[in-house]
């Protein structure tokens, strides 16, 4: 019985460690990689070495960088009055996605979870405390709306408010384009519970 | 608006560009990859281009090897006169799988397909006819029980029987722990048509 040669093998491997990706797409994908050009698949294999080697987090708000602080907090035109909290550094993208927000950010690197083990001190929460001072008027904390990211959340505002600072939460609600009907019953009740005159 | 660091949007992209993989997924994968360890990360890179650089194909039947001839056709136990065809280096892993079958394969890199403006110049027909020899015995079509794949099974069949040649082709049926009442009408005429006595 022959199977792949080995460095097939290890490439199926590699790729099997991959969140998501099983056996059978590992293989999927090494195949592709044997018959892509050399030059794509070395600009690939760089691209993962360089990516690795030269991101590393924001000494202020944690969020990726290749340069220390990263662009929004090194930005003079953002309003670092306002801080956005939110769980993971992607969030930091689709907030931005909005266009909507100028305000800086910290990212937690995790939610408060007791059912896994992870305290207060096991986030980025420390580093947010100390960001507190007399010129930060809000802090809008946008943790996933998910029991862990809820406990989170209230967390956050339990220990920041006795500091005199505004802590907002973002709103829960029928999703634009969502059908009523489909929308489960707590999401229904907090749209309600948020409900605005119009 | 602020995205990510130009080496993690450049990772994304390299993740993006293999196939069944989104952009949302290749996002996934990137920060995944960022926060492995450094020489994890070296070994996935190590791993894409030491198999894309050593990997070759046999020059006798068309497989992946990083030897030449590879070690199914450099093994002197193996039935050299049984020659089974089939469309892609992964179809022999899976023979193989099977344990049962001990004689030589062919590669053909592809199938013939009129629709898609592929002749029996595109595939690797004319290395198999070369093989042909008065040690041959048998000739097994292993092709994908598909239009395309039937379509190349028949060519060759022709193309071969005149020189003198055995050509077969592999059973289609009811697949083991398969259901009558759910296989599709020409596999379960195959099935009657290819009827054996017990």
């Amino acid at each position: 019985m022959e199977f792949y040669p080995v460095s097939i093998e290890k490439l199926i491997e590699e790729f099997a460690k991959l969140p998501g990706i099983g056996h059978k797409s590992a293989q999927r994908l090494a195949l592709h990689v044997l018959n892509l050009p050399k030059e794509e698949v070395e600009e690939f294999a760089h691209a993962l070495v360089k990516a690795r080697g030269t991101i590393k987090y924001c000494s202020v708000c944690g969020n990726y960088t290749d340069s220390d602080p990263c662009a929004i907090c090194g930005n003079p035109n953002r309003d670092k009055g306002t801080i956005c909290v939110v769980e993971q550094p992607k969030d930091i993208i689709a907030m931005e996605k909005v266009r909507e927000y100028n305000g800086a950010y910290h990212v937690l690197h995790g939610t408060i979870s007791p059912m896994a083990g992870r305290g207060p001190e096991d986030i980025k929460l420390r580093e947010l405390i100390k960001r507190i001072n007399g010129d930060i008027k809000e802090i809008i904390v946008a943790t996933n709306p998910n029991i862990e990211g809820e406990a989170t959340a209230m967390y956050i505002s339990k220990i920041l408010k006795p500091l005199g600072v505004k802590v907002t939460r973002i709103a829960h609600g029928i999703p634009v384009g969502g059908d009523l009907d489909y929308a489960d019953e707590v999401t229904l009740s907090k749209a309600l519970e948020g409900r605005r005159e119009i």
